[in-house]
């Protein structure tokens, strides 16, 4: 009988369904509800491809942590980088009119619901991720410790501190190093938290938990790269703010944006190399996000 | 020799200095910040009146907390406050030029910067709330208790639901027992759950910290209609959304706000009857407010 060869998209359909029941289940969307909770579930269960929440439960697994026990700190990331797309898009900061094909949140609710439907989901992260049954799962010191993680990446020093760099550095003129360490901190800080918080609830040895940290680097640089190398095909939408602000496809160009890539990918993999087959999920997720067309 | 009376304005102007140079500690104000940080900064480092943590420094000191146990919590939920501020003055919500007396930080910093500054504080507060030193002092189960419970205050069954709600009943006809169930949440919550942390924190058995949530739940209710006196006496913005927002003196009246206020006060004392004179900072609290002119 042949080898039968890792299935990445169905590894991936499947991580996002599980992952996409586990929201319903803390969102619990019915047809009862006010218009800031229509927002909310609006802006989370609409088809997101799940990538961070699946990176936490890629992780966590090659660790020989149970998915139950990674669920509730794979949605809490999941929620916070929804929330994050809601305020990115509000006229202040890209002015986005569609997000995944459909009118973004502000379009739909108005603006001060889509500001309140980011704060509530930034909020509902940290309920989810501090619920006592997990406590009682995890232990309440890893707990605290995760929050502190995940807190500290999508912060003022992770994330946000990415997204306000980006803005005072409008209309000036960056080098792909710059940019780069911008898009360490807006789109990098996240997923490589998610990676973290897996290794760290499987109990990964520090030696192994720095190498899921440099994959993760590698793989969130790769991910933004890929992605401004897909918005360059695109035509631009009118109305957003994008104008203004590089990418790394503006500053390098094509062809150095996808030799990047790949060496990125070549790092995501060296550093997967000691766990053997344990890893495929991972190398072939660095593989599919090198690779993405969408 | 007499009894000497306790001095009120006194201990909150000591607290508030207390808090004050913890904030400062915090966030770390230099000559070198981003945009982002001097947002930050100019919204919480401003002369707040530090009521909310003051309060959980009462009540938790009514328990026989130390004061250093209490500063980490009862700063997260100031800085919680702070975003909520922030957020509530933008164009989209009530859009208020003004904030203490000087430009509301979306006139100083613009749209994009007030919104990640909120979003900054509201994270800031979590990263703070979980702080290993903390959680080494107070326990991990504390910890993971306090943030349930402070990220639920602050959640769309909370603070951020009563901000919502009170935008879906802009226009609407609305009973004063209508407009107290909305400020329960919108001001309430948070109120309520800065004394709540306190007490819990201090160790407050089951019965006292029911006595402990009433007394708040009545304090914070008293704190809006009072605002909403203040408010009433005030020449209106010209900029703001406030118009088609119902108060509690549109609704009911003055004289009746004033009677319910008078009310309040009355059950926030009758809680603090069993506590004696340990319990006076928080009795004096609570006619501080009852009777405030500013």
């Amino acid at each position: 009988m042949g080898h039968k060869a890792f299935d990445v998209q169905r590894y991936l359909l499947e991580n996002k369904l599980f992952v996409d029941r586990a929201l319903d289940h803390y969102l619990k969307p019915n047809h009862k509800m006010s218009l800031l909770r229509q927002a909310v579930c609006y802006s989370v269960l609409d088809g997101g491809k799940r990538f961070r929440p699946t990176l936490t439960l890629a992780v966590g697994e090659l660790f020989g942590a149970k998915r139950r026990v990674l669920l509730s700190f794979a949605c809490a990331i999941e929620l916070i980088h929804c929330y994050s797309l809601i305020h990115d898009d509000l006229p202040a900061l890209d002015n986005d009119d569609l997000r995944r094909g459909k009118p973004s949140c502000h379009k739909r609710f108005g603006e001060a619901i889509a500001l309140l439907a980011g704060d509530a989901l930034l909020t509902e992260a940290f309920f989810i991720m501090s619920d006592p049954r997990m406590a009682r799962l995890l232990g309440a010191p890893l707990i605290s410790k995760l929050i502190r993680e995940v807190s500290d990446a999508a912060s003022i020093r992770g994330m946000i501190g990415g997204q306000s760099t980006e803005l005072e550095l409008i209309k000036h003129k960056v080098t792909p190093a710059v940019l780069e360490g911008l898009d360490r901190l807006k789109t990098g800080a996240l997923i490589t938290t998610a990676a973290r918080v897996g290794a760290i609830i499987g109990g990964a040895a520090r030696k192994d938990l720095d190498r899921v940290t440099r994959y993760a680097q590698s793989l969130g640089l790769a991910f933004q790269i890929t992605d401004d190398i897909l918005d360059a095909h695109e035509v631009s939408s009118d109305n957003s703010n994008h104008k203004g602000i590089a990418n790394y496809v503006s500053v390098a160009g094509p062809a150095r944006a996808s030799e990047r890539v790949k060496g990125l990918l070549a790092a995501c993999l060296r550093e997967m190399q000691p766990y053997g087959s344990a890893a495929e999920p991972l190398r072939e997720i660095a593989r599919h996000v090198a690779q993405r067309t969408e």
